[in-house]
């Protein structure tokens, strides 16, 4: 393919490609530790305990455990996707930032839920994931097509379908979130399940 | 040339080279994320729906947006930059932190253009944009008349011309800024086009 | 071992097993830094000097350099574990973000610790710590277990030696909280003190 | 020495002690990158223009500029003599996170410096400087003493001469804090000159 003929391979350009890939790292680092933020009691506590401020916490602690597992998981993921990468060009780096973009967002998305939960809270957040997934699914397809990547169709497939998995937990939520929007967060630990981890965990060979 | 002579080789010297690198990629992902930070609804709302609250946000969304594309072009281009470079000496180091040190003020600009907008945000906004272009192209033009790069001329050529073509796209935005503020902001937009991009995906060979 | 049998082998995946490090890197090295932003003084003092603000901030700034020495602790273990692991796997990889979870939490408690003091404010400290040091103990333990770490019956020994000695030191503090809580984390001071230290100098060999 | 034969060795180590590289270039990267926090304008302006709420940042803006080059001098003094480190051993890794806390404590006494001057500021400022060039000075006398690194004696007068240099700026501006603190901080821009350059830029051998 054209583009397969003009991208720089990764064998040769090691260190170029460490730095695409450690700056991915860094970015996904970043945001999972700027998570804590959302943590927060005032200074000054006017008449209240600290115990009871602590308490108003408590969801945002449950959504930074959750984002905290989530950004995680889509690290996990993206690791796997570069692992097997082995070329790059500037369509590839476009498209990763453009990916990362989305990640960023997630810090925010998730101390709105944790401070206000609720319908609207609860959508921005499963659309940003989604907003995740579909950019991740695209950079994969992307780079497939392109003939960036060794990787092999069962891997692929398993790939496919783990994102697929995470987007239909999130996409599921929406609706449920418009009935009972205080049980549609807990849908969302269905994403420690991660029925395709044994393809994950085996061996390349 | 003597300070050619003086300067230390990439070659021996790795993995000093590589901690350049990886403190440059370091600051460009931390910048990067920190424009998150920008998004933000206040904890309580007083009488204001979650809804209308996050509408009060579009603005400093696009910000954000327009902020993670310019950060993310950027260090493509210091990413392209760098792996071409052979050497360095004490005053590369200076001039690529001067040159981080515009990068590091995005966020800042950034917000400022994301809650205010308006002429001066737009020039601000601008202002430090060109700071990062022009310090980059004095940066490129002190490292390969000091023979510290191995860069080519049609690549050198290309990125002086990705630079200008930056540049000219902020400086044009200033004279639009004090004639219609709201529309400036979307010539920034040409910067996801990228007229020299098909140098930068061409093999080196 | 299945487990060993399945997992990918460090030799031969270095660069996927280089991410895992340098992410938790990054992570550890965000959230001893992020440390600093608890300690602030108003942009504006209404007729305090600047003097007596900073001396209002003593019991941050004492926070700050206690949570600074305990990351700091808590990085050199985790440098050393994974400097022993062989291979990786998904379920390493979830431990050391579970890991990772509790080291991130540790701006937070130590914002609370350093602003208000007293009996919770002691024993939410005490517990994250705690919570970082069982699961630290957890991921060693599961993880020789599973065959994926090359350390010798000494070093383990001398590891969760180390380990129990932290979260001892927490625990214990835990009581005194009740009764004296402004000496409990002068307990802490004892972290400086590493009775695993001459172990851990020892070259391998 | 006994500590020289207990240490490890950085051949035979390279990843562990990239690990140690890493995690300070990184701390460096994050405190370089927060200096930008300092700066912020609110969000409401009740009735003061853009402009003049820019204005009234120019001394936050001095003090970033002051820092930013202070923290990338300081990065590249850290650099070279970790570039001669040979081995490390336990007592190393600690004093190296004893010198980044006060590296991290820099944005806190540059944002105070920013918004309120004056002498108190000043000498904080200048406190938490010599505070970072003192523990480096321990740090590499004692890396020195155990044999721990490369570094031939020439070099190792250029840095102590580098090191003396810096603390001389920042103790002299302490009495001139106290009879003009509008004066001092200027004092510090003598750090933009280094007198050492001539012997950083020489090649080793």
């Amino acid at each position: 393919m054209a583009r397969e003929r003009k991208s720089k391979q990764r064998e040769g350009n090691e260190i170029e490609f460490a730095r695409i890939v450690a700056f991915s790292d860094g970015v996904f680092a970043i945001a999972i530790t700027l998570l804590v933020l959302s943590l927060d009691i005032p200074d000054e506590l006017h008449g209240e305990s600290v115990a009871s401020a602590l308490w108003g916490q408590h969801e945002n602690l449950l959504a930074y455990a959750l984002s905290f597992a989530v950004i995680g998981r889509f690290w996990v993921v993206h690791h796997r996707f570069f692992s097997e990468v082995t070329g790059f060009d500037g369509r590839l780096l476009s498209l990763n930032i453009f990916y990362l973009a989305w990640i960023v967002l997630i810090p925010f998305s998730s101390s709105v839920l944790g401070d206000h939960g609720g319908q609207v809270a609860v959508v921005l957040y499963a659309a940003n994931l989604s907003g995740v997934v579909l950019t991740g699914m695209w950079m994969a397809a992307d780079a497939r097509g392109a003939g960036l990547t060794s990787i092999d169709a069962g891997t692929h497939r398993e790939q496919r379908y783990r994102s697929l998995y995470i987007a239909a937990v999130f996409l599921a939520s929406i609706p449920v979130a418009f009935v009972a929007p205080g049980v549609a967060p807990f849908m969302w630990l269905a994403l420690f399940f991660d029925p395709a981890a044994r393809f994950a965990a085996a061996p390349e060979g």
